[in-house]
């Protein structure tokens, strides 16, 4: 039997993922949306959360797609009304408010679900499962992608909290922390601001493993054309090359059977498979580890400011 | 029985605090030092931690006073060699690399103990309990010092990892987060950097605990003279002023008993207290918040320049 759900933050993300996903999926059925602006046709619309949980006590899950920086204030009210909370990435606009929302959750009982929508590419799995058991010497992850094209007009991604180019490099850092065999932490960060802008266009990263192994990212949000997701590893046992976010994984050129399926567009409703599993098992996954590395990128981050960024 | 402990770094903080509490403490015996260039007289000395691991298993205790850049290679050092470590504050340069410490020490059965000192100065503990009942409207941190006075050379504060005015600043934050009554996080920060420097030397926070409450802290390193050390509290049953770093504690203008006795040096003859009773428990105790304050206002701040800072 399905459960009903309410989608807040109707744009952009919700649009392209979460309302096709919701529409396939025999878990959940959409029953009310809450957006200043946007609406879904034939669904109940209200203009806030607040309205929407006052009068739709039927409603036991709410999805958050709306960006991190008003994302607690609605998180903590929908725990707070006793519904369970998926999260679209990154979780918040700080690691102390997710915190705190996960000792919520805890305390109430309620499921809260912080999503990293990459971890469920195609490819992700074979290829933490191939790295299990090699040496690796070398992993280089190169994010490059034109902002205009994958974030047109939203000015959020550029104000404090809205992470810049590490909107998209989080996604590169939760598939790092999901298929990488052993734990990392930065050791340098290389972050270049646009003059007008609080956050920054390009970041190069060096991680340590305790083991010696070179480790490095290059996000860069002023790429034109084709959009570079890939991640290049070098082991004992020969190149590996996850590409495409995470879609495509090739070993020594030979190309794996991950990419090919329908699940190659099946990242949202794998999230919402897995929101489904949490709520039967009655548990909460909130892993912070990519979000701790971009917190950790803008601690020690090393600062040059470049040319002015305008749409 | 005391225990053998080796300090590793002898610098200025380990010969104002931790060379005499080790000396006046009966839970542990200064058995060796490992520093590139200090010594401490009458004991054994080895130029580096690796040395001192090899030629002494009969030391079962480290502490760590090195600057937080290079403290991880030292620590997980030392837990693989499987000895319990303390480690000065900040633990570490990221937040990363101390989970990566916290899950190898509890990996080994071994204690790690990241110390916040300034959550045992004298009044701490009396703030926290009368806060704990009371409605609080508006508090209002207030930590200003000079740097060339406190931090006399120490070039590392102003490089990446060095935290710049956090250094001073996370002691009012692991004050905050011990005696807050409520979760908060942050959600604005104002950052102003030297235009030669890679770290702040002035911030301006505001943080939100979900009930409305005024909550702000003002951090600054080239305040001349007497240092400012205080928090300002303001609840429905007047005011309170932790003040000297946590060491006095009024309450409407009346002093309490807390600054009285031999306790107010009483910092670090605690932590060394709190790492004997956990190494008899074979617990850790290892609370990030105040560095996640920390690293959430690098991810929220909005950044200013400013003149050049020059010893």
């Amino acid at each position: 039997m399905s459960k009903k759900i309410a989608l807040v933050g109707i744009g952009k993300i919700a649009r392209d993922q979460h309302i096709p996903s919701l529409a396939a999926s025999a878990a959940f059925e959409l029953a009310a949306t809450a957006s200043r602006h946007g609406t879904v046709e034939g669904i109940d619309a209200y203009p806030d959360l607040a309205s929407l949980l006052a009068e739709r006590p039927d409603i036991p899950c709410i999805s958050l797609c709306t960006p991190p920086h008003v994302r607690y204030d609605d998180a903590r009210r929908a725990l707070e009304a006793g519904r369970h909370v998926m999260l679209e990435k990154p979780p918040g606009a700080t690691l102390s408010e997710v915190h705190d929302l996960a000792a919520l959750a805890e305390a109430k009982g309620l499921t809260l679900f912080a999503t990293w929508h990459s971890r469920h590419a195609p490819a992700v799995s074979a290829a933490r499962d191939w790295l299990a058991n090699q040496t690796i010497r070398r992993l280089e992850i190169r994010w490059k992608e034109d902002v205009r094209h994958w974030h047109p007009g939203q000015d959020w991604i550029w104000e404090p909290g809205g992470l810049g180019v590490f909107d998209p490099g989080i996604n590169a850092l939760s598939i790092l922390t999901a298929i990488y065999p052993h734990p990392l932490h930065l050791t340098r960060a290389d972050l270049r601001f646009p003059e007008n802008r609080d956050t920054p266009v390009a970041a190069d990263l060096t991680f340590a493993d305790g083991r010696g192994t070179d480790l490095r990212a290059a996000f860069d949000w002023l790429k034109e054309g084709s959009p570079e997701w890939d991640m290049h590893i070098d082991t004992d046992a020969g190149y590996a090359l996850l590409s495409e976010g995470g879609a495509r994984l090739s070993i020594n050129g030979v190309e794996t059977s991950a990419h090919a399926g329908p699940e190659l567009e099946g990242e949202y409703p794998a999230l919402y498979a897995r929101f489904a599993d949490l709520l039967a098992a009655g548990a909460s996954d909130v892993d912070l580890s990519p979000m701790r590395h971009v917190a950790d990128a803008f601690t020690l981050g090393r600062r040059t400011t470049g040319a002015a960024f305008n749409w």
